[in-house]
């Protein structure tokens, strides 16, 4: 038997036989009616075909019960992990989580922060597209919202709470892991547009000077479309190796999609990176991509914490919702790399 | 200098020196107030701090500009591919996308169709789970919804509007393929939960028949968890490699993760897959994963074409939104698949 569709409040009303101002109260807090009148509702809605409107239902209530999250681009796993963690974290906290993703374009950026403030969202999770983010605009939804960076952050944003990963640490622990095992690593990274690689750029140079090598630094320059990481890693490698350059190296990668295209090089060269390679050649990334335990040799890295970051990011923001913290300090969280020891190196 | 902020219509009526009702017409609608006053507005929201609220500025109208996109789970570069798709399209026809990730979880899928009805976005498209989907559920939001499913339809819903590749000519194509340059293919499927992965194994099945060939199909059996792909084509492989089993023959597999796994055991035995292959190995898969042209050796595949699809399903979305068709029929959208030749196979 199909149930009858009903479509305005007005209508349940009168098929449940309860007032309209009850329905209202019951549909925003279901004990503020009695419990009696409460279960005669929810009889009748399990009689009908409705649905209440989410923002109707919200409408006097101070939250819309929902998150915002802007991330910087969809392609890539490491920020579907994390988005995938935030996502859980939030559900688990009774929140709906709406993202809006940047596509690499500054004007999207900007224009999901907009709609973030037009719906006034609760909250919002941002990890910014990097020094192409117009930063003017995260200022202001930070100004207007509950607001928490994550993962990555412009320097002139230091002041503001956020989560991610102590690059210093993780880059330096594999760094040395490295340094332990082979000759002192060459750093492959990336050109100069991405927060985090430059972080790790400089722990690398500082770690590498501190235990008295001489750092070395490839691919800032763009080779190929700089967002398309693993073909950058190859074309850079690519040139290096067919000089016979580099080949009895241990290459430290800014990312694992770029030590993916690097792997892929050595591959085209007949190099297999490893502990047991001729002529020493090793190949290292960083993050933990989920498909490092399947390329060819299996790559080792230093893992980022995915799930932690976006729980801390998740249970912070809501914090900041709920006044929870008094205190006016920025509270900066950051978790440890933990190193992923595979055939790569 | 510091614009003054702006919290309700009231305050910037009164800031403007314009009407709410004058106000409230502009933000529905531009062109529905004076041209002077148009301008006159404008002036004024450059020199407050104002954002209108979303859904007040839609109240009156039928439509809230949003379409829901529900897909089955985020680690997937296909789906992510797809999603991309979606909202760049989406966004160049003016409509914002809300997008809820079924994570894998009937409930959580379910969820998400009730936010969207909730929300009473203007259509939604969905990428079902597969069997594990609460299928009354997506039937209720179809009849509530302008509703096109995308990539994946139950056999209960053929007849919906669907936009999503041909598998039949697809798998057809890289069969007939692998047939003209080495012994038939063998198929490496999955566990039966997934619409299209067992449209691939019947066309496999019909395609190497009517070739005159036995069809040789494995993996069906669950040998890890079952979404993680890449670990499923190892673990299968690996077993049969083990046995010294198909090492020379030509491994269809059901998708390019699964396909990137069977790389991976082919790699732990020693072996090279490709046209040179010593024994006459070769691996191929499905999809075109944006990782193939980076794995060792190059994933030969056969392409699904996301943009079109992602294109096609957003376009007839809003054909459904503003009712211009008015014949009843559903309208079915098949891709063909497109052959990528690299090196292994």
């Amino acid at each position: 038997m199909k149930k009858p569709k009903i479509k305005t409040m007005e209508e349940l009303s009168v098929a449940i036989g309860v007032s309209r101002p009850t329905l209202s109260r019951y549909f925003q807090s279901p004990d503020s009616v009695r419990g009696s009148t409460a279960k005669k509702i929810q009889l009748g809605l399990e009689r009908v075909e409705y649905v209440p409107n989410f923002f109707a239902t919200r409408l006097n209530r101070k939250s819309t019960g929902m998150i915002g999250v802007i991330i910087p681009y969809l392609n890539d796993l490491f920020f579907t992990k994390l988005l995938e963690s935030i996502e859980m974290a939030a559900m688990d906290a009774g929140y709906t989580v709406i993202t809006q993703c940047s596509h690499s374009d500054r004007a999207i950026e900007a224009r999901a922060a907009e709609t973030f403030m037009s719906m006034n969202v609760d909250g919002t999770l941002v990890v910014p597209l990097g020094n192409r983010s117009d930063l003017v605009v995260h200022q202001r939804l930070q100004s207007r919202l509950p607001f928490v960076l994550v993962d990555s952050r412009p320097a002139t944003m230091l002041e503001v709470d956020f989560v991610g990963t102590d690059h210093k640490q993780s880059t330096g622990l594999i760094t040395k892991y490295l340094c332990r095992v082979g000759k002192p690593p060459i750093f492959l990274a990336m050109p100069r547009v991405n927060f985090n690689a430059m972080e790790r750029e400089k722990a690398y140079m500082d770690c590498i000077t501190a235990l008295g090598h001489k750092p070395v630094v490839i691919g800032t320059d763009l080779v190929e479309d700089q967002w398309y990481f693993e073909a950058h890693g190859e074309a850079v490698l690519n040139d290096f190796f067919a000089r016979g350059q580099f080949t009895d190296r241990s290459i430290l990668c800014v990312n694992d999609r770029v030590a993916i295209g690097a792997l892929r090089a050595a591959s085209r060269h007949g190099l297999v990176p490893g502990r047991g390679a001729k002529g020493g050649l090793r190949i290292a990334g960083h993050d933990d991509y989920p498909l490092c335990p399947f390329t060819t040799p299996a790559l080792t890295t230093v893992a980022q914490d995915f799930e932690a970051i976006g729980k801390a990011a998740v249970s912070r923001l809501i914090e900041v919702i709920n006044n929870e913290d008094t205190d006016d300090t920025p509270r900066i969280q950051l978790f440890d790399g933990v190193l992923k020891l595979r055939e790569s190196a």
